[in-house]
């Protein structure tokens, strides 16, 4: 096996990641500056080798989406993501080219989110790679985004397409059969999720509530309804579908499910009071991201989700993924 | 199996142990406020089963354990811990009655370090516990100690006893056979190491350089002399030890190895400028907290350790435990 000590590996490729307050990662700990008037947002969500990826995505779009998913949970608190600590662990057939390919993959994320690496912890993991990210974001003082503030009336929203992820699962795991030249970017869609990065302002600015739909859009909007004692309706029609998706669902109907319960969407779900909903249109525009209305939250404190197609109620039994 | 669902479990074992900016654990990210005239301190460490811990270890100190060599790091960095994030990867294997033990555990030493729950992540860990712990500090401002302030002439200081934790590992994987009434002693200095809480001040207020005896006396020493770029004199007589280690190396000289480099000890191991050193001793017995010299740094820049017995060179090959 050709694969340094782990000490080798934290200095030629961990260091040249670390941020100004790291010390190169040759201390034990960081510093984490945090501007007047702001707040410091934290987050932490782990990725473990086939359970939340598979064994043959490539290791660099692994390291992505491992910073991606929690990339995802600070923009949706309204927050600028700007540093992360990472616990990894090395399955024992790791030689040094899938270190520098993972590595590869946190530089190139780290261009475009504009991150750097606090430290963290590397150690034997024999049978999975493992990678734990704590994400860590500023927001404007009193502006942080819970998912307690929806309220009656308020317009339900979501960032992007929803489903793709989910759609892209199943082609990765070979239970959906698509054409050859459409395999490609289905995968894309579940092992590179797009985070709308640039809609932190917006939500800070005008939303309500927010969270980020990872579990699958029904059950994570029926969270969000029960921090806030709401109900939800969303009306199917209005879902943002991509191409790639809707082609799918066109011949097969039964894969709504996944695209309302699947998870791995990595958009926004917004609630945004008529008032505001022009402005948050507008910023959202502005920063080139789409968003969509959904439906509305309605005072009922049942944390009830209605769910319709073109105005008739559907039911809908599976809600999100739980992993037990 | 009797175990109940993830969201279950998070709202049943894991929301009591959150703190107030941490919504109930029923948000996706947490606040953390700094004081005015603080620093944030950030550091990160997890534990797998059978790496860092044994599968008949107690899950209680698992927990314990998890949390402790995370203390142990932001205390030597003259900060005070204060919160924690956990990703918590559950075996397959786990009931409700392991994940109550697991979060009595937490719940004991959130009390003993003034620590709460910020929030983080549940996820299916098939094979082996992982516990994941991202934990914060706060320090004065420009009080942080990093590993890179040794001057020629500081006094090399530990706290505590050194050895205990790496003896008491082997006895607990029975490479090491002790008296029955003695293995108790041994096996909870491996389970339950005691990071000195009080020390932070004095390290803050008189140290040069400082940082947590984890992989091994010699190298943690190596790793603070090669950041400041000074070497380091150590006499082995000096090193404090228990009675009960003591008892082990008067049988067996070679066990001399597991106290030098074993690791395990989650003690302080600083440099303090013989000017400071009287202030310093004062403030950490006024803690209840014991301080040793063990050695004097010299300002040869090759970074090396040079180790005697009563002033005769020893040689000593192994440094410290490396995962890879």
């Amino acid at each position: 096996m050709k694969r340094s000590g782990e000490f080798e590996w934290i200095s030629r490729y961990l260091s040249p990641l670390a941020g100004e307050n790291s010390f190169q990662l040759k201390d034990d700990a960081a510093l984490l500056p945090v501007p007047d008037g702001s707040e410091l947002v934290v987050t932490q969500d782990a990725v473990l080798e086939n359970i939340h990826f598979l064994s043959d995505d490539p290791v660099d779009t692994v390291a992505q989406k491992a910073l991606r998913v929690n990339v995802s949970d600070i923009i949706a608190k309204g927050a600028k993501p700007f540093a992360y600590s990472m616990a990894l662990g090395v399955p024992d057939s790791w030689e040094d080219h899938e270190m520098l390919r993972f590595c590869k993959g946190l530089e190139a994320d780290q261009q475009q989110y504009g991150l750097s690496l606090t430290g963290g912890d590397t150690y034997r993991s024999p049978e999975r790679l493992c990678v734990s990210i704590t994400m860590f974001g500023t927001v404007t003082k009193g502006q942080y985004k819970s998912r307690m503030g929806a309220r009656a009336g308020d317009l339900l929203v979501v960032s992007g397409t929803i489903g793709d992820g989910a759609i892209g699962l199943k082609v990765a795991t070979g239970e959906l059969l698509v054409k050859a030249g459409e395999a490609k970017n289905h995968l894309s869609a579940y092992r590179l999720p797009n985070p709308p990065l640039p809609l932190a302002k917006a939500i800070a600015n005008h939303a309500t509530a927010s969270m980020d739909i990872s579990d699958g859009l029904l059950g994570d909007c029926r969270k969000l309804c029960e921090a806030s004692n709401v109900s939800a309706r969303i009306e199917r029609s209005q879902i943002p579908l991509s191409g790639a998706v809707e082609k799918q669902i066109k011949a097969d109907e039964n894969l709504w499910d996944a695209v309302l319960a699947g998870g791995d969407d990595y958009q926004c779900l917004c609630t945004v009071s008529p008032e505001q909903w022009q402005a948050f249109q507008i910023a959202a525009l502005d920063d080139g991201i789409s968003v969509s209305e959904i439906g509305k939250i309605t005072g009922d404190g049942a944390s009830k989700i209605y769910l319709t197609n073109n105005g008739v109620s559907l039911s809908q039994t599976v809600e999100s993924f739980t992993h037990f």
